[in-house]
Formats: structure tokens, C-alpha cells, sequence
């Protein structure tokens, strides 16, 4: 069995140096390429990894790159990933895979079902959601009855960013959807979305809300709620609550270390990991890991295209709940 | 100012004994009578607690009773505190007012504004939720934008009290309705309520839903979500998390004691308390405390007749809203 | 069997005023009489009580006090309770017995054995103090191999007291000894204490030491650790760890309430339970309640007479070592 | 400046194998050469990284080789570090120097003082013990006046080990003795060591202990106890408590995951990592960081040979006190 896989990195922002540098060091895989159009990134990056700056095409056209990262921005993530598919390669493209739904959908032919294409739901590989998850399928609780997802920013992002964001749905809960459908077990039916804008007034007039609490339910009734909020003033918020039968497991959220100061003002913990690329480090390293699994043949991909899907529809469910003020039916 | 008050205790079930040991413990009120028409309840009470058993038409007559304790079955008492109120007494009624809006509504030209009336919602008085409410009064997290209660029954009641109780909104989360209220500052002007019955197919066949998520919206945007279960199969659950601009207030269970275990099974945690009359012992007697406050003219009674109907309404509409799958707007 | 007792409370200081309001709220207890030489106490105490403030000729002389609670200054502990018990009463005579060790053997012949004679060692009736002992009993954990007693007050006494208190082993790690003895299941036969002063110089003046670490041994090999100070910085510190062939209990701190509130500067948890009087408050009820209990010949003193000259044996050699600088053997 | 270092890892067992994985995953160290003469370890590991099989010969007369890794029996430790030195390499010894205090000592000429010699006392690598010595050292709590280090192992080693290990003290709690020096800020004037055989009598047999509570004073005054046994029953357990005259810090245990499960059993926590090599995992690649650092002439040793001895001379004297059963004095 191949056991040692080249792979290209296309993008050189901040995400695409996350995924080149764990490709760099991960002993299966050889980052060989990476690809931005942008000023020194890819230059910059490519010195750092001991990697070769490239294009697009030429990646495409080196049978000897096996995969490609798409971490470019999102309005090339379809095109890039059609391409790469085309040309043979495993794609591990991060979410979403486009803003437009209507747009995903049509590539569903070439994209959907069983296919070398993992998506970047980095959630789903980090370690303290994986064991809820496993203990949930293991039966721990029972079946699955409701679920709480807290998924708050620890600030808001720039407004510029914001207006070309796709709006909280699509751009920041859309990992929460993801985690909704994957821990429910079966799809959403029903979509009821409550939101405001609490953070800052700018995020209105960008069209945006900051502060949401969404409903989900099933066909069999189960129920799950995901709190969003651009805003969280304590850092990064990232728990979840799946209530079965038998009780609850619990995933909270991780502390830079395990010590606590006792003082005058009361016991203070240490504070939570603040930014997404702490808090989930070692999930973009286990993302990468499956990328190379799912190179060698030995796993499918745990989040594919149809996920991706899945979780836009319900992203633009919930923004259209929001602009109706009533549930929206899948 | 007057410092020392006989009272009579109406109904000897269970809240009605709680309400006497707490009288008659209590260095300002002296626990007079006990009333119930049902068996040995009230000579039972009365023996254990120093008071003589009496029928409520003696204690609305005799002008020693100062105070009375509504502690019957529900549909006694909108009835029984319109009399004590009519015979100048103040009142401590056990919650819901009643079960039906239009009724206890009716009754608001009598029982409304201003008035010794003080209403047994046990949760204002809970040390836990009391420091949370302090706090955010305090402004410790700025101004309130979003709110969660969780609040799971360790198991359900017996399906014929489930027949009789008005159903899940009115009978079990009518407390969170007024904890809502009480926390939002502000009222609530749509509700929302996604709703099952997944923890026992009788309670279904007793027309009644047993696994609830209610979304309560304010005019300022303020956003509440209520999850309630029938059955946690952990214990008692009863928990609040207060968003707001600068942070979290977050109230959490009360164990048993601090003792943990360190095993091959990983670190246990003693019990959560299980029985509301464990968790709430203290509010209570707290309760009783303040009634005592409230009849020397020391303070106006926390939650009133207006509180009770709030809380009723917000009440019917989360069932309207289950009923009829949409939004109801108040 | 008789069921109701009157008793007298000798001392109407800070600790006496808490068993005379435990003594006149509980059921099966009547607070007959009040007695403090010092100038108003027991006048306002019996006030606040429904007592009457008399005299100790008075109390002992009377039959119908079946009990009498020593909580007088601690050089009259002994001789009060020698007189009471030579008077038939039922004694609950705080902590410490006596400060010196001979004294207080030399009443071995007339206090020890199996007396209705409590006392005050209120940690032993302390809710979780009392589930960890309950569940090292059950062998939660296997057999005891060691023991880690944290005891740090939250700030020190005034150096007026120092000067009269016997010094931290008697005045305060007192306690600890007779909680060591409680778990242990053994006798100590080794006692090393290294101790400083660190907290005050003024407490070296005093000639006494403010921090110590205290180490126990007994036959069988079990080992325990005391941890003292007398000044956390942070409130009560009351915590105990016990190491078994199966595992560790752990008896935390309590805190005020379960609110945390989580902002900028980290998750903070609400304050630690600051005084003695808080922390134990419970205790004292219990304590009373068992106080109860030993007259009505239900129960034996859980901690008698015998107990507190071992505990004082164990303070003597702890004080001992740390002017010797090595191990006492007992 | 120099940036990139060519590494010889010696020894291939279980902690080679740790440190060449570091090595051969670091941007700034290639790791070379692996050399382990016990039968095919070298090899595996070699093919596992990329490296080649080596001899110790070899890679001492290797120019190019910058850094040896000296992870071989404790037998070996110092005649190789002495070599590695002679031979003008940068030096990781994995601890201890030897465990022979004398032995030790006698080379403090050649090894001791400033030289690019680090020791393998991982836990001064550690995130949560790293973050409390920086706030300690930020006087967080104020000058430090007692310290408490928990330290026990899940499970007891082979007999075979133990009878080789040169004892509790010198094989396990030199890790301790060595974060107690680091953490107290001055150096040991007294040492008490209480000790039993209660895990398994044939420790007894091997002439060692299981359970220790060892006391070490200092010059000024401060107090630290260190707790060890060889079997926790419940997982590795490595705790520190350090009292200052403002509070206390606190670093506690870490979980495998941040996943509680609230059942009928009570709330059960997620295991604490169990096995050092998982506890420490993330300290053993910042010890690689830093002896990256150290070759870069960026950083001086954070725990050198001097270090080495002073923790063995306290390894020693807490035998000694066992032996005599009375205090050390240094």
C-alpha cells in the first residue's frame, strides 16, 4: 500500500499555513507545492516548509502531487476543488464549499457521494467533541433526545469582513450545523431561528446579526439548540450538551492550563484558549492525518460534499427564519 | 413595628408541610393552624409542629391569623387567596395561581397591583440564582443579551398527575417562565416552542409533551432559551447561563457535598441534589423569611399576582406555539 | 423514651450564641437558661432565644436542665464540666477540653469512658467531612494508606489572642488531629512538625509559629500530612484527601454559591465560605441535633472525652517536635 | 546565526524512541543517527525517522553531529555525557546524572557550572507547571511560604525494575525534589521523610518503599511536602500547590478530554491522562525545543548538572531520614 503522499497547498493565508505546516510535519505526507497569487505568502510559507512555490495549474498537471489543500478564498473553493477532482487529485477543501447553495448544489454530479473530497469541518476531528461523540454512539446516554450547542467568538471580526462574510449562518455557525447533523444522528425538518444584533450596531447596517439561538428538530423529534454570538467577551465558547435517555455528556471548554489562582477576588481559573487556531491546533492536525488515511484508502472521508450541503440548507433555513420571523421546513 | 405573626397553613401535602416546619421554625412567625380536609394531614402537621388543625373559615375569622399560606391542590387556590385576601390577610400562594389565563386574569382588579400577595415562585429565592441576579443587576457582565435555563426534572411525575397538571409549560416550566421575566428585565413579545415527547409514549396518550426548547424574544432583542425534560436520569437540573456584554453569569447544580471520588472509573463527583425539596430547602425557608419581611411592611412582595399571570401567559403561548408549529407574538 | 430536653447554655460568646439559637430551633430541644458573668450577653441572647439568663449554681441545681452546652472561656471548660457531670447533666463542652494535657488526664477517671459527654470537635459532624469518612468506611476506596489535611484560616486572630491561645497545635490544628484520628482507624505513634513563622513577626514575638506541616505515622504505617496556616489570602481553607489501595476522596471547599462568571480575567468562581461560622454553620446544627440525640440514649457521643486528650497528646508532641527539631514518638 | 543541528539520539527504548520522534518532527534539529546496541531497537527507530544506525563512536567522532541525546540505561548516563562533552557536543542526559551522588559530584569539575549540558527534568517543560512558576515568579501570591507536590504513580513498576532503581526516592521523586528546588527559590536545609511498604510487600522485599511524605525546609523558613506513592489507583497524578502570603496557586491533573458524563452514578469527569509519556508528552517536545534553543547559544540550560546533584543530595538525605527515622540536616 502507498504509504507517502505529496501534496500542494493552494492559499498562503491563515489557514492555508496552518494546514502546510501540519502537512510538513506529518511523516506520510511531503508538502511539496504551495500556490497564492497574493505579494511574498507563498514565497514566505514555501521557506518555512522547505516547499516550492507554484501555480494552480502546474499542481494540477504534477501527477506527482496527490492532493491538494484548498484553503484559498471561499468564492474559489468550488471552482478549485471541480478542478482538482478533474485532474485526479484527493481534495481536502476547507468549508464551505461556496456561499451559494443553489451553486453547490449543481455539482453534486461530480462531486457528491462516495469521492476522495474531505471537508474542512475541523470540528468533527477535534479530540474533546470526538469522545462525546463516541460515547454517544457507544450508548453512554442512551439515545439521543436533545441537544445544546454553544458556539460563541470570543470578538467580532472586521465589518469589512463582514459584509463579504455570507452573514453568521453561513460563516460562523455553519460549523455548528455541521455538528448539529453529525451528533443527531438523522436530518433536520424543521428550522426556527431567534436573532438580534446586540454586539454592534455596525454589524446591522451591514445586513448582519451578532446574537442568534437556533432550533433544530428531526423527524423522530429530537431537538437540538445552537447559541451564536460574534461576541463572547471571555474568550472562545465552544461547548456542547447531547441529553439521551440514560443522562448528559458534556463537552466544555479547554483552559490554557490546568492552574487556578485562589485569591482575594475568589478562585480564578486560567482562561479558556481564546482563538480558533489554539483551541483547535491538534483537530487540524488529526484533519490532516485523515487526509492522508483517506489518500492511502484506509478511511472515507468523515465530512464530505454532501455534508456540506446539508449544512448550507440549513444556514440559509435559519437566515430565512430570521427574515420571516417563522419556522422555516426542510 | 409589629415583629411577631401567627399564621395558618392551608393544605398539609407536601409543599404544606414544608411551609409549616419553615413557620414554625422561623424566630418572627408562630405557626398557628393547619387546615386540610383530607385525613389525618393536618393533625399529623399540627402535632409535629406545635399547631392546632382548623378549617379555613376559622382562620379567615379569626383576626390573631395574620398571614395564610395557600399550600392546597391548584384549583383551590385563586379561591382561597381572593377570601384571605377579602379578609385582610396577607397571603403566600403556592404557584400557578391558577391554571386557566382568562380566570386568574379576571381576578387582577382584586389580587393585582400592590398588595400583601406574594407568590410561591421557590427559584427568586434560590442563594444560587439570587448571587446570579445580583450580579447581573450589579452590571458585573453589562447589559443582558441572552439567557439560557436549563431545568430538567430528575423523573417524571405519575401519568395521572400529568393528566391533571395543566401540561409541561403550565405545570413544570411556569418557573422558568418567571425566571425568564425576572432576568430579562424586560417583557417577552414572541415565543417560540419546539416540543416532544420522547421520555414516555403515556404522556404523549395524556395529551402532554415531555421534552421541550422555548424561545422567549424581548422588544429590545433580547433572546431566552428554556430546555426542559420530564426526565434527566441524573438528578435534579437546574441551571442558568446569562449572557451579556462583558461576559457570562453561569449558576450551576448543587451537589450533594464536595466529596469527590478518584478511581479506575475516572474522578466522580458526589450527586447532584435530586429532589426539588432537597435543592430548594434553603429557598424555602427563605421564602418564608421574606413573607415574614413583606407582612411587616420590610419589603413589597418579590413576585406578585402580575408576576404569576406574566408567567401564565408565556405559558399558553409556548403551547399555542407547539400546537400550532409557529411563532406566537404577544 | 423521653423526646424533649431543656438546656442551659454556660458562655454567651460568639460560639455559645450559635448553640443557643441551634439549641432553641430544634424540635426536641427547649433553651431553658443563659449564662455569661460578663455584662450584657446573656441578657440579649436570652432575649433573642425566649430564655432566661440565670446563673451556673442556678443551671445545675435545676432537674428540669437535662443538658448544659460548656461554652464558656476554655480555662473554665474543665471544671464546668466536671461539675455538670457530677450533677447528672448531659455535657456538650467545646473544644479544647483543657490546654494542658496532664490536667486534663488527670480527669480521665471522672470524664472518660462512655459518658454522655460531648465534645465540640465540630468538623465531625460536617456534611462532607462526614460523606468522605461514610464513604472510606464503605471501602470506596480500599484501606486508608494516607491522608492530606489542609487547614488554613483565612487571617489571623489578634495578637491578644495568640498570646493566650496555647499556641496553633492546640488553638487551632486541634481540630485537625482529631479529624486525623477520625480517619486514620489508628493511633499515631510518630509526630515531626516543621514549622515557621512567615505570616507575622508579631506571632514570633508571641513566642507561637504561624505555618506547619505536620507529619503522622501510625503503627500499620499509614502516614498523614496536616497542612496549617494561619492566613490563606483566599478564605477558609478546609480540604481533606484521602489515599486508599483503590483510590483517593477529596473534600473540597465550599463555595458561597455555584455562580462563576466568566470575563476577561478568566472563568472566576464565586468566593470560598470565609468564616468558620459560615463554613460550619450546618455543623453546628448537626452537632446539636446528635447532642440530642446522646440524651435521649438514641446515640454515644461521637467524639468524647478520651478523644480530646488524644488530640491534645498529638498537639503537645507536634509542639514538642518543633522545639526539638525531630520526632516525638507517643 | 546557525539554525539548523544535526542530532544522535543514544538508546532506542521507550525514552530514545520519545525524544528521536521530537528530534526528527523539529523544523530547526534533523535527527541523524540512532544508536542502541540491544538488538534491532536502533534500527526500527532509524527507519521509523529517517535516520541511519549509528555507534556511539561514531557519532561522537561525527563533526557534523551537533547534539547528542543521551536516553541509555542510568548506568550509563554520566560516562557518556562526560564523552558527548569531551567530544564538544551539546548534551540532553535524560535523568538521573547517576545514581551515585558521590560519583556525581566527582565530576562536577567537567560537567558542572555553564555548559551546554541539559538534564532531562521534563516537568520543568510542562504548560501547567511552566505557567505556575511564571506566575509565581510574577508574584502573584506574594512571596511563596509553603509548597505542596502530589506525585504518585498510576501502578508500581516490575519488582525487577525496583530492585534496580536505586529506590523510591532517587527513581521517582527526584522529579519532585528537583521541582520543589525550582519552585522554592532557595536551597534545602532539613529533610524528613516519613515511608511505608503498603502497595505490595514485595517492595518490602526489594528492600524499598511504596508511600512517602517527605518534608524539606529552608533557611528562611519555607515548608514544602511532597506526597508520592507508587499506585493511585485512579491515574497519574501530578499535582502542585504553592502558598504564597497572597493566595495560593494550583495546578492540577490533566483529563483526556474536557467530556463529563452526568449519569446515575453522579457526574463522572473523563480519565486523568494516565501514563507520563501521554502526561508529559507535550513537555518532552518543548525539552527539544529548548535544547534547540540551547545550541543556538539563545537559551542557557533551564535545569543543568548542578541541578542533577542538588536533587539527588535531597533524594539521599530523605533515604537517610527513612533509615534513621530523623531529620537531615544539609
Amino acid at each position: 500500500m502507498e504509504n507517502m503522499f505529496e501534496i500542494a497547498v493552494v492559499g498562503a493565508g491563515r489557514i492555508g499555513r496552518i494546514h502546510a505546516k501540519n502537512v510538513a510535519a506529518h511523516p506520510r505526507l511531503r508538502l511539496k507545492a504551495v500556490v497564492d497569487p497574493v505579494g511574498d505568502n507563498a514565497a514566505t510559507l514555501a521557506a518555512e516548509t522547505g516547499a516550492v512555490v507554484s501555480t494552480f495549474e502546474a499542481v494540477l498537471n504534477d501527477p506527482a502531487v496527490r492532493g491538494i489543500v484548498v484553503a484559498s478564498p471561499t468564492d474559489q473553493h468550488l471552482d478549485q476543488t471541480l478542478k482538482a477532482m478533474a485532474a485526479g487529485k484527493a481534495v481536502l477543501c476547507e468549508k464551505p464549499i461556496d456561499q451559494d447553495l443553489a451553486t453547490a448544489r449543481a455539482a453534486a454530479g461530480v462531486l457528491g457521494g462516495e469521492r476522495p473530497l474531505l471537508l474542512g469541518f475541523n470540528r468533527r476531528f477535534d479530540r474533546h467533541f470526538g469522545a462525546l461523540k463516541r460515547q454517544l454512539d457507544a450508548g453512554r446516554v442512551g439515545p439521543l433526545e436533545s441537544l445544546l450547542i454553544i458556539s460563541h467568538d470570543p470578538a467580532p471580526p472586521p465589518i469589512s469582513y463582514v459584509k463579504v462574510s455570507g452573514g453568521l449562518f453561513k460563516d460562523m455557525a455553519i460549523h455548528d450545523f455541521d455538528m448539529a447533523r453529525y451528533l443527531l444522528g438523522e436530518e433536520v425538518t424543521e428550522v426556527f431561528a431567534a436573532a438580534s444584533c446586540l454586539v454592534d450596531p455596525a454589524i446591522a447596517e451591514a445586513g448582519d446579526i451578532d446574537t442568534a439561538k437556533t432550533t433544530l428538530k428531526t423527524a423522530s423529534g429530537r431537538i437540538c439548540v445552537i447559541s451564536n454570538s460574534r461576541r463572547s467577551g471571555y474568550g472562545y465558547d465552544q461547548r456542547i450538551e447531547a441529553y439521551g435517555a440514560k443522562g448528559l455528556l458534556k463537552a466544555d471548554n479547554v483552559l490554557e492550563s490546568t492552574v487556578a489562582h485562589w485569591g482575594a477576588e475568589g478562585p480564578v481559573l486560567d482562561a479558556f484558549q481564546n482563538f480558533f487556531l489554539d483551541r483547535y491546533a491538534e483537530a487540524y492536525r488529526s484533519e490532516v492525518e485523515h487526509f492522508a488515511a483517506v489518500m492511502a484508502g484506509e478511511a472515507k472521508p468523515l465530512v464530505g460534499f454532501d455534508d456540506a450541503v446539508k449544512a448550507l440548507e440549513l444556514a440559509e433555513a435559519a437566515a430565512q427564519s430570521v427574515k420571516t420571523g417563522q419556522v422555516v421546513k426542510l
